[in-house]
């Protein structure tokens, strides 16, 4: 496992903040009740770093290959204006994204944890993965987080691009103050 | 990480305890539902250290940013007096209950997680967060808890406060025994 | 904390096994969805523990604080005998459980994990608690499980009991082959 | 506790590997609601492993005692031919689906916790048993996982069966791309 933290740099450069749903904004979890429904579990300190981020001025998205109602739900609580899901082909669609607002793959950050993450983690200017990524994405990627998906591993990347940005996590969110 | 012992004098003179919701008093998760429901997990050890609190003869308080009916219902189960949502200056609330109740801040312990609950944390006289705390939040408070939001935190800290007023749990819940 | 291994003569005597719900059977989540619904987390594995006592001949009971039709469903799932909610005085309950059973105290086994539970803990003839139990609770229990609520504690103390009457679980599990 | 590595040989020839459900597939809770509904909590990972697994060509068996529509829609999300509920002799089911695939009980990989799956455990080619399975299947398997049920300890397995069969995770997901 790489803990080694990444360089300042390339954090510094990060404009857009692109990440995988389950197993890493999630524990991985894939609740099915009897009834029918199903249901996710989110993490509320992930859910305040992603705000920081739009407040320090970030875009930020959402990639999943599954389809569900409640992502799109969640996305709209956390007003995160780039959410696609099933996406089979996720490379291509961080390359749309980082297209359409004019940056360069070296400008973002992506976060997954499995198989189907690969290319877009080996392409991304910044990959991490959560404590519980599966071993070849471990080994893919340039940051691996010491907190497992759902549980605040999302936080720990954004606390680390704001560091880089010079930004401290309170002057970010002192900076809503203004806010009208 | 603090995990020094409070002074025993500031938890002797507490009289009101305060605390955030999400990460706090439950476990961070913000569970959604494809059906579009939501829920969220407390603690029933927790609850019963809110019952002895109030059995001591404190005020006990909720102060979330959030408005959810069920955390209205969790507090009305554990009749709490002070239920405050969709709060975004939580010292300014906090300062208003202890006015109310002819306090100072010197007499209030507050619990929180993230950078929301820094300024009433800063203020209170006795504060304390759960150990997965962000690091800056971590850094600001008097007590880092040895359990983690959702897994007794909250009890941890209830159970050091009745110490310090020579109270063991025990009796507290004893005295229940004369409640008519 | 006492992880002593408790005499095996205690163990050997031992015929009702009872146990308190939230936090022994439960992981202590008091789980609350906005629409109003409630829910609790029993485990798999101290499911098929409460039914391997069934077939070795012991008695087994719930008893509770609260009153919820969840229990009511998770102890017929179970096929438990003695399903006691809103109880207030749990000692009295065990007491009547045991006599309407012809036993002593002594020939009674329960688990807790707070403090409305000390007193039947302090008068069963082998007392258990959770790992994450109250610590003035891990203080006076014989013994103090590995394994936390909902998690596995009472398939723990289970094994051990069928250990001490010299019935292995295989041996418990296969004896249902002749069940008919 | 074995950790150790099964012999590679035995995993190169599997062709059906068979899993119970709860305390494998599942974190083991058997999650109650007061308004009379169930759930399971799967895990995303596990499902991706069982996917890779049919794309390898192996078949994929579901077995288990309980009967509930949940574990029938998880089976269908993840298109396993095999689904088994209400089973009460589980070696007996193994091999008829071994069988009925024209394959010896050597080829079969098998996945329990608890005793009910110790005969089948003990009859399959490789067997395997999450880090919280009960002591004595912890003793009669072949491979004790790193990973706990529903965090993960189904695809450990998966990983090392492919890895075994000359596959890398990433080949077998990448073969996908042929699909059409």
């Amino acid at each position: 496992m790489k803990h080694r933290r990444p360089v300042r740099g390339v954090l510094s450069r990060i404009r857009l903040f692109a990440t995988d749903v389950d197993g890493v904004l999630t524990d991985a979890g894939m609740y099915y009740t009897e009834s029918g429904d199903e249901f996710k579990k989110f993490n509320t300190r992930d859910g305040m770093g992603i705000k920081l981020l739009q407040r320090a001025g970030l875009i930020t998205a959402l990639i999943t290959q599954e389809e569900t109602k409640l992502v799109a739900r969640r996305g709209e609580k956390l007003t995160i204006p780039e959410v696609h899901q099933r996406v089979h082909d996720k490379l291509r669609t961080l390359r749309d994204i980082a297209a359409r607002h004019g940056l360069t793959l070296g400008e973002v950050a992506y976060m997954g944890d499995d198989v189907n993450d690969l290319e877009a983690l080996k392409a991304a200017g910044f990959s991490a993965t959560p404590a519980d990524g599966i071993p070849s994405v471990q080994r893919a990627v340039d940051y691996v987080c010491r907190r497992q998906g759902g549980e605040g591993c999302v936080r720990e990347v954004v606390d680390m691009i704001l560091a880089a940005q010079a930004r401290s996590t309170e002057d970010v969110w002192a900076s809503r103050k203004g806010d009208g």
